[in-house]
């Protein structure tokens, strides 16, 4: 639903990039900027189905993007300024990242 | 290493559940309580490999926990301790969640 605060997928399989990452404590934002259009852009890509996005005040972040197949996230890896965008992210914005590719299964959820 | 604020997971294929959820208004003591709780109890489970958590401001949370079976996700869900506090969650902590159980195919990582 619109007023839903969690990304809507359809039933699995489907695809999880699960992106857990630290922020440098400096350019926020140069940051806000690019993860803004990231994220439009990665909405605009074929077999996008969703994000949901979180990162607390110490920094820590966990952005996980659902993708209907794993060639629609070799896809948007190769985007042209996504790929830019990602080298920026190392030199400037992240002291630590890890990335992770996964198959999802089974999916279930609650709502009030 | 012991200074990362990131899980270290084994090299794939391994398993992840990703939990994303929402906080209702109330019961901060209580929810910090059992978060940690469970933390502690899921840490003690066989297959457990480690866990990335954020909630920001506005009560939006991902947690991430890894394993290295299907079984031992299984074996956790079972456990009595951890389905009581999650009724608990539906009752009082929650006013939305979706839970996804994928296998994780691919990761990489950065660190400065």
């Amino acid at each position: 639903m619109s007023d839903d605060r969690l990304a809507t997928t359809p039933p699995p399989p489907y695809y999880a990039v699960i992106f857990a990452s630290v922020r440098t404590a400096h350019d926020d934002e140069g940051y806000a900027r690019a993860a803004d259009r990231m994220a439009q852009l990665a909405s605009e890509q074929p077999g996008y189905l969703g994000v949901d996005s979180v990162r607390d005040a110490t920094g820590v972040g966990i952005t996980v993007s659902y993708w209907s197949s794993e060639a629609a996230i070799v896809a948007w890896r190769r985007n042209a300024e996504h790929t830019i965008t990602r080298e920026q992210g190392r030199k400037s914005w992240y002291t630590q990242y890890e990335l992770r590719v996964a198959k999802v299964e089974r999916a279930y959820g609650f709502k009030l």
